[in-house]
């Protein structure tokens, strides 16, 4: 089989196709031929060596992908053959609050991740997704939407009438919209282009603020009649935490889950007394709340958008998609 | 002011209109001129000597009310003339778990009610109503929907994608129908009458079990392929404990509402093994949760379901009304 | 290697020794000398056919053990040749809450259980005991303290003041006032043997109720002036829910943990209603829960107490010994 | 009556001495002969200006104090004449989370304190105090011991076995190795002053780090063999929520009470990720967790130790006091 691998050192440079041999199942083992992958920050971040844990070559890269199931192992129940499966980001993330143990392999690095023509893995580190999902909608669950999903849902949940804020328009953010307004919650998104307002107010948000400055959460509370958020997603990092602590609700909560717009982050500690608030650092979820999610997705039939679909072989130009930034959605390739 | 109330006795007999002075706003207080009532069971209970505490005279009987601000004390800042408040049913409980504390006074027993012309409350013992409600739906409020409330979002939560069963059309049921459809959660209503399934529908269900014998549960077990619903909200007590927790999922809840069928309930201690059952019994909610699911019904703009609405003279119909059951929402009295 | 099994039908009379090849560990097995078992109810439910699920022969019983790694595979990283361990009575539980996919083996019964010269388990599935115990006492951990932990901490917990009552001497009974007391809760015993009520003491119970009759709830309420427990474990299942849930305070929780007593169980729900009480029905634990119990055994150095050791030959007898009940901490088999 | 004030404007130099009306309680109030007060570092940021609220003249100060009953209107039932009582620092916080129209009424401002002859308050506005502590011991609760509950108890629980880190030896902190200790929790101190060492042993701390560089969370790492602590109480503020984040565990948590050391917190994004901590920040806390603290102080027979008593004229060296810092519980003045 083909394999997209960095074999000697880390880098866009160096990502090459390989031959491999074919996987060849064990007895609770299943096959999948991939059939679309979407690209996160992360792999962008193990590209570029600004990830925050070591990662070494060799390795194939990429975390997020959906596949078709073309051979199983003798004792697999839990999918069939035609199946349209993801791997699971943390295949040892089964339930539960995160620990170290279950977050040592991590598929995209340090483990081997998805950018080959077939994966082979343990039938409980794959789930089928939901019918009514396309391949590159499909392929956008793993990390994005399961990271959205258990921050909305795995610490507290959003309840009818409450307010959330959502921070920018990439994979998480709007997988977290589509979540956000499943529960009942009031959606505001943030974004600094005028041209995707309209997209989010289709993904379900019920007010946009575009903003290029920090003017953001004085519009959050006027929206809010002074009351502020109950929850904000913030996929920015750095400074923006001081705007998402600004626009908190007293007792709101912040989920920190990136850091696109630089790794320090800081805040008046007399401004977050007086929200009361509480951060939470996000680390993608658990295999229970991918299944959760794709419950929710089915029920709903709700779809992750994606910005764009390149062929594999130009997942060059996919990086740089996404390195420009503005993407609406997930950045897909297909085989 | 003229006021229903039990003077010496109590029973639905013995209820007639007095009259008395009309009330003096002291400097935090408010006066309603109340416009509807509903009846909740409870208000039978203790008209027939069947309330689970004691209940003595004399007492202006009714919980649930909403009236229009008459007059307000010089302190007083959370309402203004003119505004459509609802008394809340425990003054005392503002928030946090119950305590007996919390639950000493409430109105329509041991505290006097709401069945009067005027009705006099310290601000802080009274919400303004949702602006989209009329009189009678907003009297569904302060003890049917905030039980259902209650019991839905203080101990855990719904999530998109998880299933409830709703058993019964009284006015905790509808109102827990508007709320759990919110959530984005899948709502199956079970009834043992034909005509109301179109109704429920029409409240979000997403399917509606007529039944009429004990075999709901197996439908239930059909309908989300074996595994069985999150949360049960059961409504009838007695014996239907024992199809609840048969309905449930793995480590399900049943919320234990009402005892309508019957004061004693029992179950297999290995059926409730099986499904790693909890079992939690409900007891109204505090004005904290009547201010989220205000704030959920307006943003939603949900509308409680009235059955009928009698004129408050004709009270002695509506009470037998309730007592036939199958009623669809709530009972109501105009003034 | 020598196993005790039932071979064609279960019934403690057909319980016997037979001979069975020696394990070989595969990449990431360990293999157990077996030092000492200990017995659970359910242990005598199966023997008896009285158990709540199915159990068919051929098995090996028996789910509560501590042995010795006498082999491992090259893979193991987890436990160290000499090192006393315990398997995990539900392997595939390993965090989160239950479901049935979690359940599925359980040692014991559907699994092939311990009672063996060897057993053979992937890593994941035993953990090192706590290094302070013998193996009489690490091997009541599996099963018996492993339920009273899951009990008392995954499913809110207990703080510092608040007062818990647990009924009974056994095995989850003896482990919960190890950990009751360690939290810095009030622990209240209740037992009908006088000759115990020392014991208990030693063991943490700041308040002992020696009673036969149903008379406990009213000497609860007045040793918390009337409050009640925040918490009562009911190892005795049927009627005794009743009192459990009259000895609790405003808004309690009662874990029914057993079915000593009968199989079925009824309380009144207007007593429910004004203890607001949550039922909690248990089902051991999860091997995070075992984690947690196994830390917190070791920092405090905590051992739970043992009835009596047989030699593993002489099972009926401790089988006839558990029937006959009255133990105070477990029965053990010691190889 | 006597009574400290700032009269025009707020300042050490302007706190003085006024004599003021007797008060004349109402039907639900109660008289408090104050007895002892105890400082805390809020009470500095508003006499220096540096407060994160407005706060204006004239205004009695001090929060944290405790006084005999000296009379009683004659509908109050929770105290009686000759009992030691301690004002309640947010009267409007009776339970649940905060929110800012719980948090408008703070003794010692903006609302009057406690540094007064006589205080009268509603009986709901008060506590009565453990019955084993002396009156400066009483009033080392409200504010400080508190805000060391609250944060320990009511935002997830410690659990026997878990570990928490404790920085700092003042009021807040003292408090919390009192509690955490009754939980079973193992507790690491952590302060600049070898001198103190002993004293925080005999407070429960079962190691302490004395370090007045930022090398401390390596050594809660080796104590906790590489594992880390499971909550962190971190008083100081400022850049040491950078190393409060090192010493936590994966998916630990952080209480941040304090700005002793600065208003501005910063930490690294990834090494938050690292550790999926949780930040939450500290405010004080409801009359329900200072009534369940008062139940485990009573419990277990706890003292919150005092650093010393001035008398009350003498409120100018107790500020002096406290602003050097280094003290050991709290600083108290008495009458």
């Amino acid at each position: 089989m083909r394999a997209y691998a960095y074999s000697e050192k880390i880098g866009l440079d160096t990502l090459r196709v390989e031959e491999r041999p074919d996987p060849t199942p064990g007895p609770r083992d299943v096959v999948l031929r991939m059939r679309a992958l979407t690209l996160n920050y992360r792999d962008l971040a193990i590209a570029r060596g600004h990830y925050h844990a070591a990662v070494e070559p060799p390795l194939i890269p990429i975390s997020d992908g959906a596949g078709e199931v073309i051979a199983v192992g003798p004792e697999v129940t839990r999918v069939c053959l035609g199946n349209l499966a993801c791997p699971v980001y943390l295949p040892d993330w089964v339930d539960g609050p995160p620990t170290p143990e279950k977050l040592v392999r991590r598929l995209g690095g340090p483990t081997d991740g998805v950018m080959a023509e077939f994966v082979c893995l343990d039938e409980r580190a794959l789930l089928r997704a939901p019918s009514h999902l396309d391949a590159a909608e499909a392929a956008c669950l793993p990390v994005a939407a399961v990271t959205a999903w258990h921050s909305l849902f795995e610490f507290g949940a959003l309840r009818p009438g409450e307010t959330i804020v959502i921070l920018g328009t990439g994979g998480v953010s709007t997988a977290a919209f589509l979540f956000a307004k499943a529960t009942g919650a009031r959606c505001i998104g943030v974004t600094r282009r005028e041209a995707v307002a309209e997209r989010l107010c289709s993904l379900g948000a019920d007010e946009v603020i575009v903003d290029s400055s920090n003017g953001w959460p004085k519009r959050v509370m006027e929206l809010t009649k002074g009351v502020g958020a109950n929850v904000i997603l913030d996929v920015v990092g750095a400074n923006s935490l001081e705007q998402s602590i600004a626009a908190t609700c007293h007792g709101g909560l912040v989920h920190l889950v990136g850091y696109a717009a630089g790794e320090r982050a800081s805040f008046d500690i007399f401004e977050a007394i007086r929200h009361a608030v509480t951060i939470k650092i996000a680390t993608a979820g658990s295999r229970r709340s991918f299944e959760s999610l794709n419950r929710a997705l089915e029920q709903e039939r709700l779809r992750p958008p994606i910005e764009r679909v390149f062929p594999v072989s130009h997942f060059r130009d996919a990086f740089a998609h996404l390195e420009r930034g503005g993407h609406f959605g997930k950045v897909a390739l297909s085989f």
